[in-house]
């Protein structure tokens, strides 16, 4: 069996007006959607960034990949590999699992090595979960990703191309989280919590933490500022915090502030900012930054790179979560299974599926039932492409003109002064 | 598909009186050749010790087998998991990479692992290293395994077990050593050498070196002595080998002093003896003790372990090459495919395979042309059982007795005084 076809389109999804310490979202995410399709007909898919540098080394590879079996992921990674050292480092070698540091070269093997292995659990008739090595369970819990965010009403008054349909409305004050967390877990049943602060003041965020435990006691609650507070700031908000959070998700700036953090309030530091390869993880080691990883397929370098992050986090007992991107459902589909198939992989995973409306698959969108997801038992990850909602979203991808993410950008259509700072409080 | 059964079936094979620093090799060596069948009638290939605990745990395991998918290697772990933490361990967790330091586990979960995989690329009707990810080489090379040795007509007054035919002779002088090599490079075409030392005095076995070196310029060789030297000899040694060595395989024992002795030497150091397993891989990062790691599947945990392996020594920039231990064709090409596709596994491996005359595969013992095995392109491993060889390998583990190994006994056979010691020299 050989490929016989790869198509990569990119497309465009509307996106609520929510809210980070890097910005504020665009009314689209873009996304790339991978279709290898094999001489026997069958189509392994993939998802990822659609950012301009990846569209286009994922089209630069594409028509390579013809002819290869997919089977052959050691092809694959020499092809997808620039060839190119990163500056300063030593000559070049075949590296499996570092990449030698060179992150775009990560996300283009691992974007197609997913869709390679949904093609060969296709051509097996397998599950995708099961070619992984079979499932450890057979439905994957998520968290509740909780974001503060504009309403439409706000937003559309400078930049209409945010979508007009709100049913989450504005969320900037503690009692506007919970009502969001209440409805989002009243939807899908989630059971543990993601808050992503680091918008308010970090005094507003303990409120909403505080006033989050209280509502849902029984839940896990996990923050993430992406790294806007200080040190200082990020010490003196843990003391308030003893206690109410399952990990502190990148509070900091920095591995080295991470590990002084943990050293001084010994919460589990988790992070998808400063350990994101092989090489970050090795250093890790010297200096116990982070003591929860949140793997990613889509920038750790594809499923079996995932696993193996897996297998070294048991080895050098550290916990492993997963992260999520903006994305659709074929990647919700294909963390499922990886991480169905992962046994260390004991927490909820993000995601931020909850906040599209759209999806190219046919029989419309993936369900998410008392917070998790299922594997099935149908071929590869289980869900197909709608043809007619890829064209559509393609279209849209196109309308957009959107190449690319800069929360930055978007936050300076409301605040023309809007600076990213890292810390900002 | 489903597991329909799984034989395991302890065979004997003739040994040559290959010495070694722990003694003299028995004139039968045991192993376990596992079938695990599908209710297709394709039947997967593995083959691994037959020590008495291991072919019990085999066999304890074997039934529990029946109905899982062969792609549920989760599930083969789950069940060949023993649940006894070591003493002293932490908590019992479950953990994919180092086994909590129960090699017994290790060995028993890597056996049916290769079978199961082996078994998967037959159903795909693929070659087993294209199912490991893609053939990097489709020749893989292997060295030269140079032994001293008795002669058959010598130990067999002793022990009339050892088989009359020996076309190796006497090996215990230079002389004879550079002889046996001549042969076995005629044979085979190897085109690097190791011999295993620690028998003879130091001074021998760098005089045998040295006139290896002369007889075999272009040839790399490695050496050694299974831990027989102290560290006070091997760092002598090692001054008169200045430059003879491709790398000093486990001269003086321990960890700590191999890391001493790279140090004093600046050689690389090469070990299947101080790191076996994931936890002491762990632990040789903290002291660089090894800067070479001989991979065996059989202990390791199986092929993916030994890919996880291999990707953590690029990782940690520790060189990889290949362990042998006495075995016959089936494990000869489950190494041969798991090298074929570890992109970094660039020395040739080890095997013992030249010193065996039979073997119980379809069409007769594999061939090493050119120093090298070839991965066929024919579905999984490439080679079936033959069912009359293995009944017959069957009937002489039966009749020989033998339920292990224990080269110290077999040596005080001839010298009644000998004992095994760490270092000898």
């Amino acid at each position: 069996m050989k490929i016989a076809r790869v198509r990569v389109t990119p497309v465009a999804v509307c996106n609520p007006p929510l809210l980070n310490s890097g910005g504020l979202h665009s009314p689209y995410t873009v996304r790339s959607i991978i279709e290898v399709e094999a001489d026997n007909g069958l189509v392994g898919l993939g998802e990822t960034f659609a950012d301009r540098m990846v569209l286009d080394r994922l089209n630069s590879v594409r028509e390579s990949l013809v002819g290869l079996s997919p089977f052959d992921v050691n092809a694959l990674r020499r092809i997808t590999q620039s060839g190119t050292p990163p500056s300063g480092a030593e000559a070049f070698r075949f590296m499996p699992g570092s990449w030698n540091g060179n992150p775009t070269d990560a996300k283009i093997f691992g974007a197609f090595e997913a869709a390679f292995l949904d093609l060969q659990a296709r051509c097996l008739g397998i599950p995708l979960c099961e070619l992984l090595g079979g499932a450890v369970r057979q439905q994957v819990p998520f968290s509740a990703y909780l974001f503060f965010k504009y309403s439409a009403q706000y937003v559309r008054h400078v930049d209409p191309e945010y979508a007009e349909y709100d049913p989450w409305g504005e969320v900037l004050t503690v009692d506007q989280l919970v009502a969001e967390a209440q409805r989002m877990i009243d939807l899908y049943g989630f059971r543990s919590i993601k808050v992503k602060a680091g918008v308010l003041t970090p005094q507003e965020d303990v409120a909403c933490i505080k006033a989050l435990r209280k509502r849902f006691p029984a839940h896990p609650i996990r923050l993430d500022t992406n790294a806007a507070w200080s040190q200082d700031t990020a010490r003196r908000m843990a003391e308030l915090l003893d206690g109410d959070l399952e990990y502190y998700e990148d509070p900091t700036p920095g591995l080295g502030g991470m590990a002084d953090l943990h050293l001084a309030t010994g919460l589990p530091m988790a992070t998808n900012m400063v350990v994101t390869d092989f090489d970050e993880f090795r250093r890790n080691l010297a200096v116990n930054g982070v003591q929860v990883i949140l793997g990613d397929h889509h920038y750790w370098g594809g499923l079996r790179a995932t696993q193996q992050l897996a297998s070294m986090c048991e080895m050098f007992d550290i916990e492993l979560s997963m992260h999520s991107n903006c994305h659709l459902g074929i990647s919700l589909m294909t963390m499922t299974h990886v991480a169905a198939a992962i046994p260390n992989l004991t927490y909820a995973c993000d995601t931020h599926y909850p906040w599209f409306t759209e999806d190219l698959l046919q029989g419309g969108r993936v369900p998410i039932r008392d917070g998790s997801v299922a594997v099935q038992n149908l071929p590869g990850m289980g869900v197909d492409l709608d043809p007619k909602a890829l064209a559509e979203m393609h279209q849209q991808y196109l309308r957009c003109g959107l190449s690319g993410r800069d929360d930055a950008a978007q936050m300076r259509k409301f605040k023309p002064d809007w600076e990213r700072k890292k810390p900002r409080f």
